[in-house]
């Protein structure tokens, strides 16, 4: 029955789905966002495996899982798939919850090998495949578990989605030890070479022994069987991933062998749209765009390129200063930063825990290192936030990007759980800029602050700017009175001034008007400000776009308990860690930090409901 | 003058040294406890390095720190040596506040090679040597670091300290990648042979030429050229690290390289004291001992005993148990466990993060995980916590086995952050039991638990008993009264309800007696407790031995804010996050979680001192 899926109307039948695929993929991202490239490389390597293993009885595992669109496609959820990204509608990433295909969650880079491993050891019966990119094999997470799987797990199956290219640039020698495996094409063609003379039957006895050894000879220096062994894996590869029959039978090959079997598949990020062929990296993970032209709505300045910017006008003048960055140079705005300045800024890769240290490393040698890293992937570095930074308390600066809710990507991505992390490590400060203008102003303070590390956190898009209102400078450990009233104080952080002055005259005319606060200080907390104004005030609320455990609301709280004042506080946050994707304004309002949804929760907290 | 260093003169002047390093460090670590049998192995490494380079102009780094006793003997601390991880002496591992000879704190596994990238990044005219074990270059922080170095960094040497044994015995396939560099061992033997043979001028121009075609077919295959090559790594080795002669004719070779080099040195684990050299993992670390006999003082019964022999009790009747422990099967009281359930133990080696993801494999898979790790190791592994335990939900039960101040290791080692940590995880449970039988119960409920993660912390050393008092079941989210009293309402956790009950007869004497409450259960508080209970008292207290930010008593006081009950609590718990090394009793009682400073905290409070 198998060798009927690599006949050829069957193929071609498959070559067909192939373009289908591709279609639905260029129409749904192109409307709604999303990661493109990665699933457009993958189309055909995602139906040979459909076609081989039997899912969802065997187990397929994507790292990440942005590359599992076309798994969802094949899987049942193609109807389904134009509500990609939105709210209530199919996810950006692997989900048990979104389909039974799913059996393990996938959004962080470089844990599938892992959780393949695990499920592997508990289901020996079943074959468990694990999809993963060469950027994400690099990661430490990753090479525990390669490291790990060597040992006895026979129906493993490891397939490297190796399409030369990380998120941003392949960095690291790691990389390049998988990469020589791809040297394996070198043999290849040389062994076809010595074939193909040698089928010709034209060759004498001696020449076809001095050719075998040849061929011999090349294989021993460049197949990477010496490396696969060493490492306990069976090896297949270098498979052309755009190939239907060469990968099903070489899967079909993979599925009957003793494993743990690695397999080296080769993609190309994009294939099949000139426009992402062309831009990888552009194609990557992208916003709704046109199809003809691949042009993207531009929007306004992002907080990332502010803090971009100002970092390149403080480099000038300061060679000290270096930028680091964990596979998202662009990401973070740090573009023009590594044109600028190629020396000091460090691509580390999918490596934070690397970044970190590596910064401690420059900072205790007297440089000003900036790390810039999204909210959610700091928790892959907290040991070395606390044991490397915190404990020799080494001014690294730490530029904490997408905090809050990031929205389309979801509750694997969400930043809501930095404020209450660096809350509790050793002599780290908390900043939380209300303004763009105030980001600048604490870039400025950062560059000569060498008191200790600083997390400065800021959400995911457009930066806000108070208009036609005085701005302040910032100045640490100092809140700023925004808008003075009476019987309510509204302390706000970061992202949710914003949201308050949105809905300023809604709550005047509701009778809810207060003092709003702009506290962009939460560790060291405004202490004169509280001991002097809170008793003024007949309800104090404290407003963050975090979890509230451990956060600014329950930092107040501890002050207050410390120095025995009973006071209560509303505190306006995220009560749960759980946040699914959609757009950030509807999550915020969901969630209750916006508009509506936010007036009636302060309306409920004044009038004493819940 | 660097030819004068390997003089045979010279040589056995510092072979001298060696002997007297190694009757210091068997004499101070048999009354001090320590790490013998590692830095039995470096002493010729250590001085060889002092001999080739220019410290502490240089900088040396050690991963890990417990290899560096000999270095702090060759760099000035030699006199204060005895004072070996006590209060206010040397320290355990390396720390910039004891010597400018170290630079860069060095306590968890795995951070020296991305700080020694960073100093040698940012110090480019020095030289930057980095020594590391062949366990923790196996880590995921170390391999990420691996893969950043190859590119460009000319000025560091990488020593790897190849002793074929970690601390519990070396797993994985990528310690054999780079075992598989001892594998020179043979080429280099066989070379000896062949040049032995030529070099006895009797064999003609042709067997010479065969030989050399053997020597340099066997070094194809098995010199690990290509694999440092693929790393961008400069290669020396195999070096036999107790010779000093050839360890300063390689180190000063590797000096006059362009780098990054990475030198393979084979030590012996316990080198030079028989004891050690017949035990090496009993004398990895280890108690004050007695130099003759190598007898350990034996101690009570253990928290960890008491985990490992119930496990083994409950995987008798229940298959579907697993343990996993990274690097730490006998420190977590496991080794019963995997010498009768080998199939279901899994040592996954330094690798706290794999290990996490890897049981949520299995308990997604509907097994039951026992993941036992120290409190300060589970920092490793934050992300996969949330990521791949809480976010799905899954059934893990994690031991968090030295929980609170563990004593001789230091303020690299406290487990003080759990607490905080697992608080502000999605859907963990936190228990902390008070007394060894309440850990007994606590196993056994949890075998059966699947509604959420579970994380037990329990602390070091020998486990409490209520002697002569009823025992309690453990019940989640039920506290239970050990004593009855009146005015001061006592809420002890895990290690902190023996501290109270040993103080109980002072505290009476003093007038300060109140009910005293055994609260295992944190994460869910007992709210009904909390409801009925609190307003009969007038002194409210929780005890904790971690971090007080984000602990069980800012956990008590949220759910009063959110009650909007205004009531202060006293909360006892450790003020700092940088507690130093010696006794676990002192320290506890240094930072007034112990006898008198305890006592007279709970004064103070009381009397509305601070």
């Amino acid at each position: 029955m198998e060798k009927m899926k690599v006949d050829r109307q069957y193929i071609s039948k498959l070559q067909n789905e192939s373009q289908e695929i591709r279609d639905i993929l260029v129409e749904i991202t192109s409307k709604n966002g999303g990661h493109l490239a990665p699933n457009l490389g993958v189309v055909e390597l995602t139906q040979a495996i459909m076609e081989v293993f039997n899912l969802p009885q065997d187990k397929l595992l994507f790292d990440v899982g942005h590359q599992s669109y076309v798994y969802k496609l094949l899987t049942g959820r193609k109807e389904r798939f134009k509500t990609l990204r939105t709210k209530g509608g199919i996810g950006p990433f692997s989900d048990p919850k979104e389909s039974e295909y799913d059996f393990f969650i996938a959004g962080h880079a470089g844990s599938a090998l892992s959780a393949g491993a695990g499920i592997a050891k508990a289901n020996p019966n079943q074959k468990v495949i694990v999809v993963i990119g060469d950027a994400s094999i690099a990661n430490g997470h990753s090479l525990e578990a390669l490291n790990n799987i060597g040992e006895n797990l026979k129906n493993l199956i490891v397939i490297l989605n190796d399409n030369e290219m990380s998120i941003g640039k392949n960095v690291g020698s790691l990389s390049n030890f998988f990469g020589k495996l791809m040297i394996s094409n070198a043999y290849m063609n040389i062994r076809k070479d010595v074939r193909s003379v040698m089928s010709k039957g034209k060759v004498g006895n001696q020449v076809k022994s001095v050719l075998e050894r040849i061929e011999h000879s090349v294989k021993q220096f460049f197949l990477p069987s010496s490396i696969s062994e060493v490492l306990g894996y069976q090896f297949l590869g270098v498979i052309d991933g755009h190939n239907l029959e060469e990968l099903i039978k070489n899967l079909i090959r993979a599925k009957e062998m003793e494993g743990p079997v690695f397999i080296h598949v080769k993609t190309e990020k994009g294939k099949g749209f000139q426009l992402a062929e062309e831009n990888k990296e552009k194609f990557h993970g992208i916003s709704p765009f046109n199809p003809e032209t691949g042009e993207v709505k531009s929007g306004g300045e992002t907080y990332s390129n502010i803090f971009g910017s100002k970092l390149v006008e403080l480099a000038e003048k300061d060679q000290n200063i270096y930028a680091i960055s964990a596979a998202m140079v662009k990401g973070t705005g740090l573009g023009e930063f590594q044109n600028r300045f190629e020396e000091r800024c460090i691509d580390v890769g999918i490596a934070e825990g690397h970044g970190v240290t590596f910064s401690a490393g420059l900072a205790i040698s007297g440089k000003k290192p900036y790390v810039a890293i999204y909210s959610t992937f700091f928790q892959r570095a907290i040991d070395q936030l606390i044991h490397d930074v915190g404990l020799q308390n080494l001014p690294v600066r730490f530029i904490v990007d997408r905090a809050g809710i990031v929205g389309e990507d979801g509750k694997t991505h969400q930043g809501i759980h930095d404020i209450n992390m660096f809350l509790t490590m050793p002599n780290y400060k908390v900043l939380a800029p209300t303004t763009g203008k105030e980001l600048k102003s604490i870039l400025e303070f950062s560059k000569n602050f060498e008191e200790s590390p600083l997390a400065i956190r800021f959400p995911r898009g457009n930066a806000f700017e108070l208009e036609g209102m005085a701005d302040f400078e910032f100045e640490i450990g100092k809140w700023q009175e925004v808008k003075r009233g009476e019987k309510n104080l509204y302390l706000t952080t970061g992202a949710m001034l914003e949201q308050i002055l949105s809905i300023e005259k809604e709550l005047l005319e509701r009778g809810l008007g207060g003092t709003i606060v702009s506290c962009s200080s939460i560790r060291p907390l405004d202490e004169n400000f509280i001991l002097d104004e809170f008793s003024k005030y007949e309800n104090i609320f404290t407003f963050e776009d975090g979890y509230e455990r451990g956060g600014f609301g329950d930092e107040i709280l501890r002050f207050l308990n410390e120095k025995k004042i009973k006071i209560n506080i509303n505190k306006i946050a995220l009560n749960s860690v759980a946040i699914p994707h959609g757009s950030r304004n509807i999550l915020l309002e969901d969630y209750g930090l916006r508009g509506k949804k936010l007036i009636e929760r302060i309306e409920g907290s004044i009038n004493g409901e819940k």
